[in-house]
């Protein structure tokens, strides 16, 4: 009771640090995060795997307009976790953050510099009066003077970098299962990322995906270009893995 | 009681999140979506359908004066469901789009790009203090490159892709509706559609409907122009559909 | 006592959503317009007719005080119930608008034009924060190409067209007295129009009605031009339907 | 008790609607008019009369201080009642949009249009926040176009227009007693319009007041000025209609 | 305790009625100019005096520090009484008005026009949201046309004018003694002036004054220059009223 | 309990008045400085003292950095007590006040005029929302003309001129202390001054002090400059005054 | 209970003061440092050390995306415990200042001067409204005129200079390990300063540290620049000092 009553003190306006330093809003909003559905991030030797979870909630719904996987630049992708208007403004914001940085330097943006960007922008939100933290994560995947590197930014507006990670539903479960799986990224090439990927979010799902319930992109050394599998790659990979579903439930919620 | 109590401390101020990262504002904007008459929309192989519940609540209102489905540019459509002087700025908002993009680019607006502007333009209402967010659901159909595009817009400020979806009162029944009955849009052309909304819509109502009651819109590929569809007309389906009433009951509320 | 508690949390600060989508200041809002007396609109084959009810409360007030029925434009009437000084502002708001279209355009507002600028000015009012909205239905009135067109503007901004309609004080009975007793159209000349609107108003006071209490404003396609009667047409009229009192007794209220 | 939880729901904020309508505010505003002693306007064929109530709280207090009647302009006279502080305001502001008419086109303001600035300008203080309403009532009379007029402005800013009318303290018991006593203007000339308004303002005092006691001012229409009577000429008025007290008595209060 | 909770409602915003037309917030300002030491102004037909206690709270203080009497203009001298801060606020406010008036009009400036220019401004601070009221009132006196003025101000924002006045603590004892020992200003000189108003702080102080505890200032009719009188002045005058002390004491607050 | 109740009220917005008048946030801004340990300044004829307690937390802070008396100017020193980042916002203000005056008028700011341009400030963040109050008080001496002048500033905005002053915690016995052991300024040297300084702080510490946790600083008014007295001067005087302490211990605090 | 009920009251708005001169939001804002690992800084003879514990969450997390010390300028460092996003900022912060500062006087900016500019920019987010305190602390290293100096900002904006401190989790035990090893700084040299910093670490975790989980600064008097040791030169360091350890564990927050 006094703990209800206590968290009301701090829901009504703006963001307050609590009497124990902690920011409700904030810790809210990882709420949302965790209401949506799941997104992973694989750093591999030869480069960066994103894949997400993106049940549609009915069969009618194109399986495209549940956009879990964003292109941020040519060298750069974005998968999010949470509230999905959300995460559009902040895909929005690192997509003209890159544009900026070619039009000023000629060069792609640094994923670290791009991430930090993003961050900074997410922490004045957390901060100053008159709106709402963002109720979305994001990792950041892309290659930065030939090296995959991967970031997570999450309501608090921290980065963190990371050799694989888990946002959204499950990331307990689902980052225990990459702790145990992932071995060190000088082993593993783009296609065991996206099998270690694919395996993960199967595994909190009776080890099944439907290929239009699944995003996957990479960033790979070579190209370093963003590309995004089609459903037949997709596909593949998953009868290559035994993952494809006999039948498929859907969830409704507008966080993704 | 303990649930009333919480949810009072998040209905005072600007939208912010509760405890379990919902955003309360939000929710209850969806609860007025649901108090407007439902909307329809269908994509075939030949364009798309918009059709709208108008029911009025007086015989000495204009029918025409219950305005459920616009014209948003000549290639597109905007149906709506929830709080209509909301629905009336936004769809001001996505003409204003369409018009600057033809005065920008001198073609017409992509769907999925009008979509999104209107999106975003949700989102910044859900975000920012001073303001509520919009009640108001819509669906924007219209042919892109000579593709047919619908899609949904919720108070969330987040896009859906769909090839059938409802909006509005009784959305649960009427989805089930549209997931049974809807076959490949490759199989229906733009009369099949009409149809199915048609009796979509009259399956909630004893199977009847007046044609002053319905709204009817459609955008083709062929012509790539929004239609509305004149009372005869819409009275012809609905004979041809056997769905003309004996008797129609009115309902009084400001959302439609 | 629940509903009670429930709805205090709603009043205290912007107008926002009820768990059930309702937004209360709106609501209330339009009980303001109930404490109002009535008015009427009628439209008929040669016009429109405006007519409301201005019963003063002081037999030393002027009755041409108690402003019901406002000249617009030329070619525009607007009769107002609520609180009298919001609808002081949102017809000099109309007027204004009014103007600028003759300025702008060298010709005069259509009617529905001019109701649309109006209800987007309320709604306004009723999304963003910092005021409250306004307490006043308008009827406007007028001819648009030839035609008599009649609105009805609510608070929360949203615009109706109707053949015949009553705004105010015992809107249910006017209104029922209305569907009873209007016929097409067609059938009524502006006399007919407004015979029932004087019967309609005389209906809720024991079928009397003091002429100074009566304002009536028409608009008839022949002049395009906004009459107002003066205390003998509104006698003779009422001489003529038998509706003249014996005594006639007042209320207060800020309302009209 | 549960009126009294209801009110203070609505007492915290910005001026906004209860559940049944009414503007809380404004309803507090007007109490604090009739915290205010009495004024008086009276309408003759010859002019128009302002008297006022202006009893000292002390005997050292200058009575010419405590100020009810004032020139707005050379043919407009202002009475006020209630919170004297926001009188100043309200009266300052009517002086600059009269000397604002002089300057732009030559010619005295209109008493009704003068009015209708007041009102307009109290009425944004009753619906934008970040400010109270006006804590006063003004009685408006001069001479238009050779006519009197007398107008009333409340703290909703709504206007209103009378033959004769009484604001601030016991107004109840004073309209009475002028709708019993006033003859048609056209019977009144401006001595019986002063006697009229003394008699009401001594009626509630035992039939006697003090000439210090009282302010009178007038608008003839021969002159067209604006004549504020000094102590002897109100002495010699009191002496003519035997109100001339034995012994007056003081209450403290700042309205006025 | 109903009146407890009725109090807090209108403790929490901005300045705003209470239900029976109060402004609670100007209230409490009043109490803290009665929590202040007393001003007194006297007006005789030789000019005005003011004078003020001014006991220090530890005999370290200097007296001279505790200012109540300042200079306004040269022909002009203001006492105060309640929030030292606040007075210091309005009183630079009275001397740019004073100073502003010279260098427009070459004159100075009359003593209403000043006090006017001074509730005006503290009106404001009632009115609009965003600050709280001045906690202070004013006696501002000096020689307007050869004549000598006094007035009040008050925490509302109304002048008063006096021909003697008391502000602060005890200004029920000290009005009442004023009325009964103040005789026609024709028949007082400045000396009586000061006389009485030294008598009168006195007369709450066991008919008591230390030199050092009181301020005098005056502005007479021949000079038309506002005079502080010193230490040595004024234990002449308290000598010849045989008002000497033999112990003062002195309690502590910030108001004076 | 109702105290407690009552107090709540007063807390939860910008510093308004309570119902008997008194400013919440300026009465607990005054419990900051008391939580702050005390500085002192003495006035003697060869000019200003100032003297602080200022006991570090931790032998590992360096003393400097515990900062209690500051050079305004080449002319003037401040000493604070209370909270103190706000102190160094209030003696930057200062030394900028400083500064513009020499360089307007080419000479140094009055120790006066200083003070008041400080509690001007001060006064501001008391009377416009936004902001809280300053939770600091401040010793401003200096040499203005040839002569000491002692000043103090609460957080009231109210300045105060002093012989002898304490400021902080234990102000009480401090000032009984100072009040007791002050002489005449005529009679005291410098010397004089810092021994009584030293004297009084040491009297609420058994009276030892260590050098490392007193400043003093000086202005004489032959030199007219202000002066920090180092470690060794400190120690030769506690030497002479027989206060150096066999142990010291610390207290941790953020006011000083 | 009451203490409870007394703290709600605080949490509400900006940072104002509580009854007992606290500000609230700063001290639940120190509670946020504390929720953070530890840092701590050294300074020696030949320079500044600065250490922190960065311990991952997760062995897939990059341990130098824990970012705890972080160059501010060639000359200066910075370690932070708190609020990572919060940390972030205010580093930013500083080094812009620190280039202003090169770009203006073409040197590097002094480490009091850096200090405090921060500190003043903390400051001003305790006292003026719309935005919350940093919840975070920041030692500040570098050298000065050749001279080592070490600060540390708190979240009241307060500066404090150090030989040496501990800020975040376990300040109390840090604190005291310091306070007992520390001897004077012309003792200490570089190495045993980092040989301090990593056993006060240790003493909090069974007297081990991984490599990866410790970050180590130096900024010596000889090079004047910020030097970060590699994870080799901390496992030399470590193991010279018999540090390393068998198995390290890990807790997952935002703070480090």
């Amino acid at each position: 009771m006094q703990g209800q009553a206590q968290q009301q003190a701090y829901d009504r306006g703006i963001t307050i640090f609590s009497p124990d330093g902690r920011l409700y809003q904030v810790e809210y909003a990882r709420e949302a995060v965790k209401r949506g559905t799941a997104s992973i991030g694989i750093r591999t030797k030869d480069g960066v795997v994103l894949a997400a979870d993106k049940r549609s909630r009915s069969p009618l719904m194109e399986p495209t307009s549940v956009e879990k996987i964003h292109k941020a630049d040519d060298h750069a992708g974005i998968a999010s976790a949470g509230h999905v208007a959300d995460a559009r403004q902040l895909i929005d914001f690192a997509r003209r953050q890159a544009q900026v940085n070619r039009l000023r330097y000629s060069e792609p943006i640094g994923i670290e510099a791009l991430t930090k960007e993003v961050t900074d922008h997410i922490q004045q939100y957390t901060q100053v009066g008159g709106a709402r933290p963002f109720g979305v994560a994001l990792l950041i995947g892309g290659i930065e003077d030939g090296e995959p590197r991967l970031y997570e930014t999450d309501p608090s507006g921290t980065p963190y970098e990371w050799k694989a990670v888990s946002i959204g539903a499950n990331r307990g479960d689902l980052q225990e299962y990459l702790e145990e799986n992932y071995t060190d990224a000088d082993e593993l090439d783009l296609d065991d990322g996206i099998a270690l990927a694919l395996r993960a979010l199967a595994s909190t799902n009776e080890d099944t995906l439907e290929p239009a319930g699944v995003d996957v992109g990479t960033v790979d050394t070579e190209s370093e270009s963003f590309h995004e599998l089609d459903n037949d790659e997709i596909e593949t990979h998953l009868a290559d893995l035994d993952l494809l579903p006999t039948e498929g439930d859907e969830d409704e919620s507008d966080e993704e």
